[in-house]
C-alpha cells in the first residue's frame, strides 16, 4: 500500500509550529508495511488544499491528513474533500447530539453555531470518534482509495490513530504481520555498530537497521510473516545473535531509557545515588529525575562550577592547584564527595568545559567522569567539539553509562 | 514573490528525523515579504524528486531545497535539477580544487572519487560556498525562476542562507524593506496580551502578531516601507505604545532570553544567586547555566526531593511536619537556605509536584516559588494540569520571572 501525508495549516507555512505529526506518522507506516513517498504541508486555502489533496488521492492508496478540522472558517479539510469528491457536506444528527453534549458537559449552555460543521459528513465518509476534543475525524473510502483526516493536536491525533484508524486499516492491509524490536546500544558509534552487525545488515527478513539517537545507537530488527508466532521467532533468533555480538553494550530495548534501566539496577541492589556536576548545569540530575520512581534511588544533585563550592562539598583544595578541576583526579574526588555529602552508597561526578566560554582555562570539549561505588573508583574521559548543549548531553549520557558499566561488574 | 520549500531525504519519510529546516526557513520568508504556499518532503528517488521539483518550479518564483547534496548515490538533488532543466552536470575545476583542498586539510590524502560530483554544476547554476562542510550549495536561475539548494545539516543550511542566499536574494525582491521587532512578555497569557494590544492588533503597517512560546508571549511588530529609516520609525512609535501598555511585563526583546536578562540584572547590581530545587529535577539550574557569563553570578543549584537532604541544607524540620514541603512556608525557608548554604546575596527556591507519581501526597500540579533578596522574601504559587516536563518548565520560567520582578523593585 502506498501512502502520502498531508499536514494542513497556515501556521506550518509561517514556521509558527514544526510539523512533528508527519514524522510520528512516518515512523508508524513501515511497521504496517505501508510505503510513504511524499509528505506535504499546505495552508488553510481551499483551492490549494483541494489541489494538493487531489494529487495525493490520485497517486496514493492512502492519504493521511492532519489539521483543518476545527470550527473556524480557516478549517477547510472537510470542504476540500467535499469539493474533491463532489459530495455535499451534511450535518449528521447523531454527531450533532454528541457535539452539543460535549459543550453541555463543559458547562457551556450554547454551542457556537459555527461548530456545527464539525458534526457534518460527506456520503463516502464515516466519523471517527474523538474522545479528547470536539472534532471527530473522517474515514473516507472512495474508488478504493482511502482518505483519513485527523485533528492537528498531536495527542488527539495519536489517540485517534491508535483507536480509530489502525482497527479500520489492518483488515485492508495485505495478509501477514510486521513486528519489530529495538536494541539500544552505548559505547560504539553507528558505523562501528553496523560493522559488528556484519553480513546480517543485508538480510531481508528480518531486516536490521541502525539509527544514531540521543541515547545511543538503536538497532532495529523487523520481521514480516503470515503469523505472529513466526515473526516473533524470526526476531528472537536474530536478537540472540545480536546479544552475543554486543553483550553489555546493549543497555536496553524498545521503550527502555538509560535512566530507567539504571534506576532499576540501583533499586535491585538496594543502592542510592548522589551526583555532583561541574560545568554541565544539571544535565545528569535532569535525566535521573525523569526515571520512573526516581526518588526511590536518587538522593539529589549538587551543581556548581565555583571552586569554593566544590571545596565546601569536600574537595581537597590541593587538587584544585595540582591537576585542576578538569582532571580525572578531581572527578574521582568529587564522586567520593557526592557519596559522602549526599549520604549515598554510590557517587557520580562529572567535570566538563561545555562552553561557549572557556572554563578553567580550557576551551569547550573535555569531559571527565567518575563513579564511586561504595569506595571503589571507576573513571573515563572524552573530548568533543560541538555546541554547549550537545557537550552537556553527551556528558550526561556517558556518565550514566559509566555508572551502568560499574554496576555490571 | 512566491516561494515553495522542498526538504529532500528518505530519512524524513521514515520519520527518522523531524524536518526542522522547513519551519526555520518558513519563519525567515515573511520578513522578506515572500509568500510561502507549499512545503514538501520527498525521498531520495530521482523520478519523484524531479517531478516534485518540476511542479514547484512551475508554480513558484523561488524553490528552496535542503538536503540531497552529499556524495553518495542517494544524494540526487543535483541530478534532479539537471534532469529538469535538461542541462548536463559538469565538474567545475575551481570547485574540484577547493574540495580536494578540504580533504587535504583534514589529513585525508585521497578524496573518494564519488565526492567529485560535489564539485559539479549545470549551466544555469552558480556554486554557493560552504565553509562548514564539503557540499557547496547551488543557486540556479532559469526562465526567471530561482532554485536554491542548500545542505540538509541545519547549521550548514543556516550559515549558507545568511551568507550566500540572502545577499543574492535581496536585490531580486521588490523595492522596500521589512523590519520586525519582538517584545517578550511574561505574566499574561496570549489572549490577555492580544486584548491589551487592543485596536492595534488589526493595524496593517506595522502589523502586530502574538505567539505563545516556551519563554512567554512574543509580540512581533513588523513594518514595511521604502526605506529603512521609515520602517524603523513605524516600529519605534508602536513599540513606545506597547511599552506604555505592558510596562515591566516586557522582560526582553528580539534575541534576549529570560536567563540572560536576569544574569545582566544580577551583575549590574553586583549580586550572586543560589538555587534550591525540590521536584523540578534541575530545570532552573539548567536554564541559569545557559545564560551568558553564568559563572559570574550563578553560584550553583542544589536539587533533591528527599526530606533529610532539605534539612541538611538548613530547613527547619518543624516546617516539614506543619505546612509540608509543598507550601509557601517551605519555599520561603528554602530560598533563605539557598542564600545561606551557597553563600549568596540572593536565594531562589521552588517546591513542586511535577509527576508522573504523586509527591508528598499531592498529585502533579502545584508549584511554590520564593525569592530571598538579602533577607527580604517574595513568593508566588500556581497549579498546572499538564505533563511532568511541562510542569518543570513552567516552574523554571515562573521562578525566574518572580526573581526578575523582585529585582525590579
Amino acid at each position: 500500500m502506498k501512502a502520502e501525508i498531508l499536514s494542513i495549516g497556515t501556521e506550518l507555512l509561517l514556521g509558527q509550529i514544526t510539523d512533528t505529526n508527519a514524522a510520528w506518522l512516518a515512523q508508524q507506516l513501515p511497521l504496517l508495511g505501508i510505503d510513504l513517498f511524499f509528505i506535504s504541508q499546505v495552508g488553510d486555502n481551499r483551492a490549494r488544499l483541494t489541489e494538493t489533496l487531489g494529487r495525493a488521492h490520485s497517486r496514493a492508496d492512502l492519504v493521511i491528513c492532519t489539521g483543518g478540522l476545527g470550527p473556524t472558517e480557516d478549517d477547510l479539510t472537510r470542504e476540500a474533500i467535499s469539493d474533491l469528491l463532489n459530495e455535499p457536506m451534511e450535518v449528521h444528527p447523531a454527531l450533532e447530539t454528541t457535539l452539543r453534549e460535549f459543550f453541555r458537559r463543559r458547562g457551556l449552555v450554547d454551542m457556537p453555531e459555527r461548530n456545527l460543521k464539525q458534526a457534518s459528513l460527506v456520503r463516502s465518509a464515516q466519523a471517527m470518534d474523538n474522545p479528547v476534543g470536539t472534532a471527530p475525524g473522517w474515514w473516507v473510502e472512495h474508488d478504493s482509495h482511502i482518505i483519513v483526516c485527523m485533528p492537528g493536536v498531536p495527542h488527539e491525533m495519536k489517540t485517534m490513530w491508535q483507536n480509530q484508524v489502525l482497527p479500520r486499516l489492518r483488515p485492508r492491509l495485505p495478509e501477514g504481520i510486521i513486528l519489530s524490536r529495538t536494541l539500544k546500544i552505548l559505547g560504539k558509534g553507528e558505523s562501528a555498530v553496523e560493522e559488528m552487525v556484519g553480513e546480517l545488515i543485508s538480510s531481508t527478513n528480518p531486516t536490521l537497521a541502525t539509527y544514531a539517537k540521543n541515547d545511543g545507537v538503536h538497532l532495529r530488527i523487523t520481521a514480516k510473516s503470515q503469523d505472529e508466532a513466526t515473526a516473533r521467532d524470526l526476531i528472537f533468533e536474530t536478537e540472540i545473535q545480536m546479544r552475543e555480538r554486543f553483550g553489555t553494550l546493549i543497555y536496553g530495548e524498545d521503550d527502555d531509557t538509560l535512566e530507567g534501566v539504571l534506576g532499576m539496577m540501583l533499586q535491585d541492589r538496594g543502592l542510592t545515588l548522589g551526583v555532583i556536576e561541574v560545568g554541565t548545569g544539571g544535565a545528569i540530575t535532569t535525566l535521573l529525575n525523569q526515571a520512573p520512581d526516581s526518588p526511590l534511588f536518587f538522593q539529589g544533585g549538587l551543581v556548581s562550577q565555583q571552586r569554593q563550592m566544590l571545596v565546601g562539598w569536600g574537595l581537597d583544595p590541593a587538587l584544585l592547584e595540582g591537576p585542576g578541576i578538569l582532571s580525572k583526579e578531581v572527578a574521582e574526588a568529587l564522586a567520593t564527595a557526592a557519596r559522602q555529602t549526599l549520604g549515598t552508597q554510590v557517587g557520580l561526578a562529572v567535570c566538563a568545559s561545555a562552553g561557549p566560554a572557556d572554563y578553567e582555562g580550557q576551551p569547550p570539549g573535555p569531559i571527565f567522569m567518575a563513579v564511586d561505588l561504595a569506595g571503589s573508583l571507576k573513571s573515563s574521559e572524552g573530548s568533543y567539539r560541538t555546541n554547549p548543549s550537545e557537550i552537556k548531553r553527551l556528558a550526561a549520557v556517558f556518565s550514566l553509562n559509566l555508572l551502568r558499566r560499574a554496576l555490571l561488574k
